[in-house]
Formats: structure tokens, sequence, C-alpha cells
């Protein structure tokens, strides 16, 4: 299945990924000494929006959960960045416990299932026996379970002593979340100072925040953007962050309407500069939400105090049934790529500081303004010519390695933003 | 070009391959540990023979020459592996010297022009600025050579001051040695303590000795077979030595002849263990050669003296009129391997500590017997879905990823015995 592309690329992205191309031993080199400082994440995976004028990091995700969904051709990819992080976190690793989302056993979710079987055959290549414990109290003994393409895996009871947590007869050097921990720290997991969290607790969505992401992102854009010579808008979207929202009771409104129009101004501004005739609009997003929940797109701050009572109970919660009170107000890029006859966005998926493949998410029923991680998306694999060297002589924006090595830089800007966003909101780093 | 293979496994190689993959996570935590005691060479190349009934390298390459020879797709293999080697040695690198055979510039060898093309983007895109210096004192003004395959690159003369090596306007972090320096170590390369030659002088064939190399594989062969409790012989051809051979003069001929005759007995004992049927043989080789010279196949001892005086002069001398004066009397090891009509036999490439990918030689003049590095050999390269994720459930034999991870396993074992090669043979360490 090899997707059909439609990318619309005007001047400026063209532009961009010719001077991302030519720069490539300089971007590398650049990325090379950033990851000398800071420590990625585990794992990621960044959704991305290609305007045509501008390439943008929308949201980035520390419990990638879309494996299966990536080309199995790629797959030696991500097992060879695999070894590459086990090597430097814990080299004699033997055993590794792997802690899936809760809903991991519901019938309808039983895709998840096929990323973590999928997650299970790459960390066994790089060397691991892999176990499924569940974030189950209720779970007595193991489960199992069938994934829709037909494998089976077994999600176990925990086993927690005072320094360890294991299964039955199991204990991990290193333990994977693949849990995004939206519902809080669980106790299981406090205090375990002999095993490697990957990623830390703080990663979860019950400590995370987006704003903190995109205020490193800020960051790091406006460095590479100079090492490059271009405006950083190119590659980031603004923001603005807002809390003490309360959608149910109206409250926070007038603040949040304020932060609206700032930020519509600022994007204005830029549309006028680079002579681009779209209206701006921006998205309004749970601060730490997930799972596309929480998300609502306005064109002009009026519109805030417009949401009718459907749309503010929509906002209130977000997955899990947490009540959201901070959001980030995001400008909104538009996507201009199509698999089809559907709007698409790039979803670039790495491990370690290593890009192992990507894929699109596809939504036949939205418009390219859309947030497009809602039901009905379907995902669509980055064939892995895609992940190809680049062709510096190709014609500017013809060769698909060309633009995924573009997707490939910006996704891991975010990745690098992220990892200094975990520095930052490290509590014991706090502590010291 | 998808390469239709044909591999009669016989039980054994069926056995083994099941149990290196059921085994894989201990294997790669093996290997793993592995690299922590001893370093990899930069890149490597190794070729194997699949008897069938046995799976053996029998030769490996520490000056990799067919990088165009493997398939696209495996690129970003290669870019990721170079990326975490290029990190361990030298984290700030910015340029690359790569120095090329010499005969880089000759017409005939257009072919190996697209090897150092290759190789180029590979580095490039791991974050390196790529220039080619000539071993050459002849040449005074960079030289435009251009590729069977269009692409033109330029080499050019060395630039030496007392510390460093360079060429004008270009002061490489690390030089990247793709000559095998089979005529010696020239002064230019000498003393060069601020930056890095990969791989080491010492690995040149002008010092390197095949039977320094498998006495070291010898040990590997030996602790792998104890973890996996299979017989080392699986995997490890018999060989031995034997020095001050002048096929001209016919000096050493009797003790030629009494090695070959201990080999050919150790096998044929193997042989009846096994109940294989075939007809043992040696393979006498330069103990420094390359390039397939120098190499002859007997079958008993009486042989060796009955060389004719034509066969005696090709073993005489080896690349680059070298004087042959050391031997290694290998176990014949038959390829039942074949790319359509044409026997092959798989090598293996790899940078780092990473298999990369791999290609077929293959040659329609040669019987499965026979040395197939020899004028009329073709190269197939081995297609990406070979390196897939090893499927554990396959049947047996039947799914080529499974047998292309076998043989990824058994290259990077000769990959661990030309590290500890050269940590044995490193002269500055014996100065020590």
């Amino acid at each position: 299945m090899v997707p059909h592309l439609v990318t619309a690329l005007d001047g400026p992205l063209l532009d961009l990924e010719q001077r991302v191309l030519e720069a490539t031993p300089a971007i590398e080199r650049w990325l090379r000494l950033e990851w000398m400082e800071h420590t990625p994440p585990f794992y990621c995976g960044v959704d991305l929006r290609n305007a045509g004028f501008k390439l943008a990091p929308v949201d980035t995700n520390l419990f990638p959960s879309g494996f299966n969904h990536l080309a199995p051709d790629v797959m030696p990819l991500a097992v060879q960045a695999a070894m590459a992080a086990i090597e430097k976190i814990c080299p004699d690793a033997k055993n590794l416990l792997v802690i899936p989302e809760r809903h991991a056993g519901a019938g309808r979710q039983s895709f998840y299932l096929e990323n973590m079987v999928r997650l299970a055959a790459i960390m066994r290549q790089a060397g691991l026996n892999v176990r499924f414990g569940a974030l189950d109290d209720e779970l007595r003994e193991p489960l199992s379970l069938t994934a829709a393409d037909g494998q089976k895996i077994v999600i176990e009871p925990l086993e927690r002593s005072q320094r360890r947590l294991g299964l039955k007869n199991f204990d991990p050097c290193s333990i994977l979340l693949n849990n995004d921990l939206s519902l809080g720290t669980p106790q299981v997991l406090e205090d375990l100072h002999e095993q490697y969290l990957l990623p830390p607790l703080h990663a979860g969505w019950s400590t995370r925040r987006k704003s903190n992401h995109f205020n490193c992102y800020d960051d790091v854009a406006k460095r590479f953007s100079k090492m490059l010579d271009i405006d950083p808008w190119m590659i980031n979207p603004y923001h603005a962050s807002v809390s003490g929202v309360y959608f149910e009771t109206r409250e926070g409104e007038a603040q949040l309407a304020e932060s609206v129009d700032a930020v519509l101004r600022k994007i204005a501004r830029k549309y006028r500069e680079y002579g681009i005739e779209d209206a701006p609009y921006v998205v309004i997003k749970s601060d730490s939400g997930t799972y596309g929940m929480g998300v609502t797109i306005v064109r002009d701050a009026s519109e805030v105090a417009g949401l009718n009572r459907r749309e503010r109970s929509r906002m209130a919660v977000g997955k899990d049934g947490v009540e959201i009170r901070n959001v980030i107000v995001q400008e909104g890029v538009q996507t201009f790529e199509h698999v089809e006859d559907a709007v698409a966005e790039p979803v670039v998926y790495m491990i370690d500081r290593y890009v192992v493949g990507g894929f699109y998410r596809v939504h036949g029923a939205r418009t390219n303004e859309d947030n497009l991680n809602a039901p009905g998306m379907k995902f669509v694999p980055l064939p892995f010519e895609h992940a190809a060297l680049p062709d510096v002589h190709a014609k500017p924006g013809a060769a698909p390695p060309n633009r995924f090595y573009l997707y490939g830089v910006v996704a891991r800007l975010a990745l690098l933003a992220a990892s200094i966003e975990l520095e930052k909101t490290d509590p014991e780093a706090i502590q010291v």
C-alpha cells in the first residue's frame, strides 16, 4: 500500500527544504552536539503539520502507541536505535517490563495490542526479554489477549517489593511506560530507585504541560533557525498558555479570549509579511491532554464566549475524564497533505535520538484546518522509500526522501525540546 | 531486482537457525556485553559460506569497498550506524577525509568510485563534510572522476603538516581509510596522534594476518557456541597457518603439504560425525592477501607438490604484486546458495557494531567449492525484506529474514574477532 501523496508546497517551504538539504552535515553535527548536552526520552512521536509555507510540530507524544502503523521494513531501524539506547541506559539489561495503557484489554482497543506486539518485537530483537505488567489492581491472574492481527500477548499482575517492581519470576532492569499516566502517578511506580523508568514519571500527562514543551521548543527553534539563518516562525507555531479556565462555569473565559486575540494578531502579521491569504485560526487544547480530546478551533476571540453548551462540556474533560483547567492556545497550522482524497498529517516516530519511521494520520471527514486525531482517523505507513537517503540534486519538493528528511529534522527539534523540558521539570533536579 | 535464492538447507543448519532465533535476546545481550569490552572497527564486510550443514565466515574485510552493492533502501541503517560510531569516536567531528584505493582513478575501476560516492553520501548524512585525499605523490591538482553511474567525485592531493593530515583548506577530525595498505604503511599516515585513523594503520594488509584473525575467531566461536550449546565447528572452519612458503622456489612445500593433510583429516572426522558424504577440501590463501588473489583449492596433500608452474606463480604474488610468503590453510566450505543458476555467497556489511545490509557475490562460471572473488563475479543486493525482523514462528528455513538474521549473527562474531585481533596486534598497546 503506497499512499498517493499530494503536497502543495509553496515557495517558502521549498526554500527551507533546499536549505536543510544543503546544510545536512551542519544540521546533523548541531544535533549531535545537542545530544551531548541533553538526553532524549526513550521514544517519541511528533505530529507535524505542513502548510506549504511552514512546517511545525503541533504535538509531542512521549508514550507513542502507533508502532504498528510503521511500515514493517523500517523495523530494523527501530531495533538498531533501541540497541543504541539500551547500551547507554543499562548495557547489561536482560529483562524489560512494559506497562501498557489500562484499556489494553478492552475489545475495541485491540489495535492498541498490535502496537504492544510490535514494540515487544523491537525490544526483543534489541536483546531484551519482554513481558507486560498491568497498571490494574484488579488483575490477579495473567490475562491472555489477542491483537487484531491474531497475535497474542499476556498481561500479568505487577509484583512490587519495597525497592523493585516486577512480575512473578521476572525482575526487570528497566520499565518501559507505554501508559501516559493521565490519571496520575500510581503509587506502585513511585520510589523505584534501582530500576530505570522510561520515560521518567514526570513525562506522564498528570504532570506534563504542553506549554512547558512549547516554551522549550521556542528556544530550540530559535537557536536552530539562527544556525540556518531562517525565520523561526517557519518551523514554530505561536502559542500562549492560559490557566484557570473552567469551561463548564465559564470562569477564565475573558482571559482566554484575550490570549486567542493576541495569538491571532501575531499570526495575521506573519501572514501579511509572507503574503499568505488564508484566515488565521488558533487551536485551543488542554495543556496536558492527549488522544485528541479537549481540542477546539476558533478564528476569532469572540468565538470563545460563543461556545455552546455541548462544545463547552466537550472542552471540560480530557482523556480518562480528567478535568481541564489549563489550556494552550496554539497557532493553527493547516495541512496541505492529502492521501488520496483525505486530509493527512505526518507523524514521525523516534527511538532515542534516531528517526525510525513515520506514518500519515488520515481523516476523510475533516478539513485541512481540523484536528485529525479524532474518531474516524486512519493510518497509512510512510513507505520505506521515503526514509531513503535524501537526493540533494533532486528538483526541490519533488523527492519524497528529501521531504521526509525535513520532517525528520523538525521532529528531532521537538524531541530535543522534550529532552530539555524533561530536564527542567525533573522533580529530583529541582530538589537539588 | 529481487534475486531468486535457492538454499539447500540441511538438518543441522535448520536447527542452528531455530536455536539462534529462539535465543535472540540472549545473543544480543551477549554481543552487547562483548562490545563493552571490545571496540569494533569502523566498518567491516564479512564473506560467509553456507554449506547447508555449516555456516562460516571465510574472509573479514576491514576496508569494505562494496557499499554500492547494498540495496539503496538499507542506507538509513548505514547512516544511523555511522551516527552512533561518530558519536563515540569524535562527537564534535565536522570534517572527514576519506582515503580511497590508489586505483580509484583507473577507468576499469569506475565501479569502485560508486562505492566512494555511496560512502560519502552515508557519512555526509551522518553529519560530516566529506572530501577525498589521494595516497599518490604524483597527484598535484584535484582530479575530477566520474563513477559508472555518472556521479562525480574529486580526489585531492594530501597536505601533511608535522602533526596533521588534510587537504587544502580542509582540516579533518578523522581519516577514514578505504585503502587496505597492501603496499605498506605510507609515511604520510604515520604519527598522526591528533586525528583518528579509521581503521587503525595495523588493520592494513601490510601488517594484518588472516591467521591472527582466525585464531581470535576460534576463541569467539568457542565462547559463543558454549553459550548456545552448539558444536563450534558449525560456525567455524578449521585452519592452520604456514610461514616461509615460497611457491616459486618450492621452499616450504613439505610443511604446507603436512598442514593441508592435517586440516583435511580434521574435516574428514567431522564429516563422518555428521554423516556428510562430500569430499573434504581446503583453500590455501595468502595470509595477508585480498582481492581473491593468491588463492588455490586442494583436495589432497599430494596436490601441493603437484601444482604446475602457472599455478605456482599465481600463488607467489598477491594484490599490488606483493610477494606471498605466509599462507593460511582453511577448511573449504561449499556454498549451497544460488542466485538463479549461478553459485552465490553472502557478504554482510557492518558499520560499528551494527549489521547494515548485505549482498550476494555471484559467479556464473564457478562451482560451489570455488572462490567466487574472481574476475567475472557479479553482485546482487540483498533485498531489504531480508533485513526485516525475524519471524520466530515461521517454518524453519523458510523465512529470508530469519536466515539473514543468522548471517548477521555469524558476521558479527567475525567482527568481534576482528576487534580482538586489532587489540592484540596494536603496536602501541604492545609497547606499553
